[in-house]
């Protein structure tokens, strides 16, 4: 019989304990093959899924790696030794954003065809469904010809927006297709989010640090980003927030509650909450970007702000840009209370979206095989991510610390002090390698030291060389 | 021999001048056929062409309409007498604008299935190339399939830009594939132009009336408008704008030199030129809207500012939307000097476009049937237009004064004073017509009894009802 007087994170955590504490004392060496999940379930009487989620936990804490169809290694120690960056600190002024050229410049060279794509947070299109989409794509341009072609005014193809409301119930948020406005991606929703609750010279809340797309925005916008201090792990800091609030007049806040770019950082769902609480309270409207959700690592998704707001101060923003076609530009907002405002300001940018790609997407997903995907895809995502946060370990100097993503696919890496990322950037580039120096995405001038890599597309060797090249740029610079 | 010794303006000028004479004697009685083209042209010894030209710009002017394969007759006397409306003379104080949410509500209901669409902009999807762009859309989704999902960032598609190029040097602009930024249509083209060369709190100059979306756009990026008296058959009275830049510190104008939208004003040429020399001697960016261009019911296509702009002071916004395809959302913007700065928000507000419509618009070009489509497509609208303004003149109350565009297809229309086109709007609703109430056109409280019918769709028997139903409600509303 089984054993189940435990929560099933309270018995995982003890597996996860008991083959932590045979590789510290060495009955586990550095490349023994660990139990398959079939012995260590019937050795310590839990169910193989529980096995499974302590061996997964383990592998996200750098222990042991899965080779296909061989099962779970134990790694090197240097992979499991690195420590993750401490909790930001920024100065507490509202400020306007001068980022200049800098992200396009970075980004016009991150995109150059031979370039090793560690830079950009894309996945790789060849994790993407393309043969599938490409027949939803084929079969409604037949079908729907008139429609096709013709204004999809806001908030959007009904279809489609009905699908959604339907996936949604999965993360218990409750809403219908027309609680829904379709946009140009997520970062037309973030924009028009913005531009719903907040004006020019408002102060907007942000994390620290925090996409640089969204400080770019507010400084568009002509806004003013207030940056909050902000955990590597859990997130936005909610004290500092609320000590933010206090002194200062913040008209909203922008947040990724889960999987962070550039941290990675997933917010508990107690603390979403809580900061949902917390903006009750003051009645500040929360926009969370939630692109990255549908890419847990962990066994369920983690809920979106918006499950706990009753009051419509939550715009939650999505797309399907990094799980299914970033081309085709399919974003979405649910946007509470802020349904007209939105609504208008999507009319006055463009007008409402492409018909066509709308059309397919809802097509796909009515077709059934999203879900399927995105487990193939959350799995693919997860190693490629362990591989890189594995190589950086390995071939950078001792004292980087690197985060440590229970999902999406994005590494913020602090690398020793004096290292500046705009010169690692700028050799890198000299190597064909796409870095994101971490000043971006501040606007108080801190972050030299932090880098963010990404890991949305396939590992390669030559990516595992880019990784030992940027390593050695890095040492250089640290001896400087 | 053909007399060849006037340019083939005054020649056509003059054989109208002869065909005005005759129906004004009463040799050509109401309902007469006129001479067909092939006999005026033997009569007068001009060329066939000249003898249509002159047609054309009587038909324009309301003295003889086409029957389809039948030839020219005279017209009811109502149809030629209604005049346009006079220069606009707006208050002259940069404004904030606050059309709060009339246009929201109003083009909520435009789009309502059932309603005589007489209230929007938007092309029938009867008049558009639907079966050939959807061939190319399934031809390209087979042969890119993953060009088609992946990201297509700013600048956009380069074959569709290379044929965007390779088109403008029909209207003497002279550039190439990299002068040329994608967008989501003409109105985030518009958008990105306004962010790239003003900021929050700036003072635009814009025709008045003015296109509701660029007040609204105006509106919501914090700037000022600061509207110039306009001519409803030429446009922007170049001396009030140079008054209004002496007294105010103007940022930027925007106009619709090219078939203005609400007035169907066209520009001259001459003119362009001296408004394009006038922002040189200022250094003032002009962002001129050139949608309706190629809907020119003339001999040729009007140019664009740009064409006369050795500066880079001009940006030119345009699309696809009421010549292809609407729903494709493909436009884009020729942003002279600042396309680094177009570049960067153009990036922000949406991270590129679409790829798959736009590579299917450039696959449609490139197979060569669109000069074809637009032929068909300018002797469509011009019909359309035609009639719409026919049925106007004959069921509105005398003192209603029309605009006679030359291109475009929307219809401006002074209402006998007294009359409120919004309780008009209202009550049209009532009778499944929509409308555009002219007040929607300003910042300034003008225009209260002004509205903006169009002509997009295919003439219809619900469309002659409909305005015979609107003619009886305006009269209603005048007699009160």
């Amino acid at each position: 019989m089984q054993n189940t007087s435990e929560t099933p994170r309270l018995l995982y955590d003890r597996v996860a304990s008991i083959l932590i504490g045979q590789i510290e004392d060495g009955t586990l060496l550095v490349g023994d093959r660990v139990p398959s999940l079939r012995k260590m379930s019937g050795r310590l009487n839990v169910s193989i899924s529980t096995v499974m989620q302590a061996y997964m936990n383990l592998e996200d804490r750098g222990f042991i790696r899965s080779r296909p169809q061989s099962g779970y290694y134990v790694c090197q120690r240097h992979e499991r030794d690195v420590s993750v960056p401490q909790k930001s600190k920024p100065r507490g002024k509202p400020r306007k954003v001068q980022l200049a050229n800098t992200v396009e410049t970075i980004f016009g060279y991150a995109n150059r065809p031979g370039i090793v794509r560690l830079g950009v947070a894309n996945p790789g299109t060849e994790l993407l469904p393309v043969k599938a989409l490409t027949r939803a794509l084929r079969k409604i341009s037949a079908a729907q010809l008139e429609d096709a072609v013709d204004y999809c005014l806001p908030p959007g193809e009904i279809g489609l927006r009905r699908q959604i409301a339907f996936r949604s119930a999965d993360i218990d948020t409750m809403i219908d297709a027309d609680d829904i406005v379709i946009t140009n991606g997520a970062t037309e929703a973030l924009v028009v989010s913005l531009q719903a609750v907040a004006k020019p010279g408002d102060v907007v809340a942000v994390e620290s640090p925090a996409y640089f797309s969204v400080l770019q925005t507010i400084q568009t916008l002509g806004m003013l980003a207030l940056e909050i201090p902000t955990d590597s792990e859990s997130g936005l800091c909610l004290d500092s927030l609320r000590d933010a609030i206090d002194e200062n007049d913040v008209k909203a806040v922008v947040a990724v509650p889960n999987f962070h770019n550039p941290t990675g950082a997933l917010m508990p769902d107690d603390v979403k909450k809580d900061l949902v609480d917390l903006l009750h309270e003051r009645s500040i409207p929360l926009i969370e970007d939630d692109v990255y959700g549908d890419l847990y690592f962990g066994e369920r998704r983690p809920r979106t702000c918006q499950a706990f707001d009753s009051k419509g101060l939550v715009l939650t923003c999505s797309s399907f840009s990094k799980t299914l076609a970033p081309g085709y530009r399919v974003g979405w907002i649910i946007p509470g209370r802020f349904r007209s405002e939105v609504m208008q300001r999507k009319q006055l940018l463009s007008s409402g979206s492409a018909g066509i790609t709308q059309l397919a997407v809802a097509e796909f997903l009515r077709s059934g095989g999203y879900d399927r995907h995105l487990i193939q895809l959350r799995r693919r995502y997860r190693e490629q991510l362990m591989r890189l946060r594995e190589s950086v370990a390995e071939y950078f100097p001792d004292g980087t610390r690197i985060t440590r993503p229970q999902g999406g696919f994005v590494l913020w890496i602090q690398l020793p002090r004096g290292v500046d990322s705009i010169e690692l950037y700028e050799n890198a580039l000299q190597h064909k390698i796409g870095v994101t120096p971490g000043s971006l995405f501040s606007t108080t001038g801190k972050y030299k030291n932090f880098i963010r890599l990404c890991a949305g597309h396939p590992w390669s060797d030559a990516m595992e060389q880019g990784v030992s090249t940027l390593g050695r740029l890095v040492h250089e610079l640290a001896n400087v």
